[in-house]
């Protein structure tokens, strides 16, 4: 692994850092910010996954969530959300290929050989950063926004005893019935849509429904509110009886200034499950 | 003036607007942050100044300062560092021309035409800021990083009664001894050295002193630490007996991880000030 980057940050250090991945087949960068008490003993880790058009680094520089997990103790990881490099396919729109992983293991060509952002999130990026950093795997939670909010849900849900609590800013909540979805599994998974079900937080919790703790926030004046269907998880949520705070927050939009004005409360949400 | 975009923020308003300058003969574009309080009243307000190669977005998505002024009801202006366009002289170099106006008004060409970036920040933009928008002039602090914190050091100590109070995070202390500043003091105002000293904080302060709360932030570790003389400045300070506050900060560079990292104590600094 090699390190590209680490700066002094809130007492701890920002890094980023590059290796090789078996799961993707190309060299993939990650953010990891570790608190100063990472220097005495494992601390917890909050994952953070990003949404379209995005690398390991907007939320890194955006967010603003290093002040808040620097006051609990937190590492926080900020994964790509796609591969990346010469060899890897690729498509004009912002919403397809590269920057749009989508959190799904490809079957389909071209994307089958290196588009399998499932297996590096759920997998190969968890035993790197607990092996090689002093973080604690007993103790990790999850959230992302937009693209990366239904990353955060559809691992929450399908991974069961993996996170103690999930979050999301601004989710796509039901992507088998939204544009930010459909084109992207079809493409990624092919037409058989009985195979896009388990990467659809809104059909995952009318199945499963979930038994950690759940957080989602969305700007009530966001712009693409249409594409994420909040309305479709809230429904299935009700339904289900499951434990969630769901909050429309009045006037903001689907902007990195929505998540930096409620990354603390996040924080101090999964905080609370990571210290109980 | 036009609105570029408009994002609800901690409450308030992230605002970017541009608008044709008389001082600079071109357009310029400024964020502006408005916290909530300002639907009510007129509330103070922090200039943050930029560094090289910055434009207004930088600092605006990056330094986190927006959580503290919402906090405080403070807003934060962030200028742009120089003018911009096809009309506008430019260098290859990364520190001169476009993004590195240096808060001066050049007298030489090819940039008098252009480059009055003190004109624009220490007149135009605080009569067009104060005259549109909900902002007391009488209640006004000034911050800025590297250059920016240049700017934020010369302007205070040349506009007395201007600020209530001055700070800076890794600020360019001595520009007429130092590779960031002789080249293009040198190149916007020419030869006659005794022309740059009015834009030299060391020198400023040597000969002027200072009569508001002063703090100074810099990273002990900072890789431009040469370039920048906090040792010059720190010494002048001392020398009048001006009271401050200048911290070497253990372990921390150059980058906005330190900037964020310590924007919480300098806007609380200038609140003090503000709400005195």
């Amino acid at each position: 692994m090699e390190t590209i980057s680490e700066n002094r940050c809130f007492g701890g250090v920002q890094g980023v850092y590059r290796h090789p991945s078996k799961a993707t087949g190309c060299d993939m960068t990650f953010g990891l910010f570790l608190p100063e008490e990472a220097e005495d003993h494992p601390v917890p880790v909050l994952w953070y996954l990003s949404g379209l058009t995005c690398t390991h680094e907007n939320a890194m520089v955006k967010a603003g969530a290093q002040a808040w997990a620097a006051e609990q103790g937190i590492a926080l990881v900020f994964p790509d959300t796609s591969p990346r490099g010469e060899g890897v396919a690729d498509d004009e729109a912002y919403d397809l290929g590269q920057g749009a992983g989508f959190y799904v293991n490809a079957t389909q060509d071209p994307w089958a050989p290196h588009f399998r952002m499932w297996d590096y999130v759920a997998d190969e990026l968890p035993r790197l950063i607990t092996g090689d950093f002093n973080i604690d795997e007993d103790r990790q939670s999850i959230t992302g926004h937009s693209m990366g909010g239904h990353g955060a849900l559809t691992l929450a849900m399908s991974l069961p005893g993996r996170f103690r609590s999930v979050s999301a800013f601004s989710p796509i909540c039901h992507p088998t019935a939204s544009d930010w979805g459909r084109k992207q599994l079809g493409a990624y998974l092919g037409d058989d849509e009985s195979t896009w079900a388990v990467h659809d937080a809104t059909l995952l919790m009318r199945e499963k429904g979930l038994d950690i703790p759940l957080l989602v926030d969305t700007g009530s004046t966001d712009q693409f509110v249409d594409l994420l269907m909040p309305e479709a998880f809230a429904e299935a949520v009700n339904t289900r009886r499951v434990p969630a705070t769901l909050r429309l927050q009045k006037g903001y939009d689907h902007s990195y200034f929505f998540v930096s004005s409620f990354i603390e409360d996040h924080v101090s949400f999964h905080a609370e499950a990571l210290y109980e």
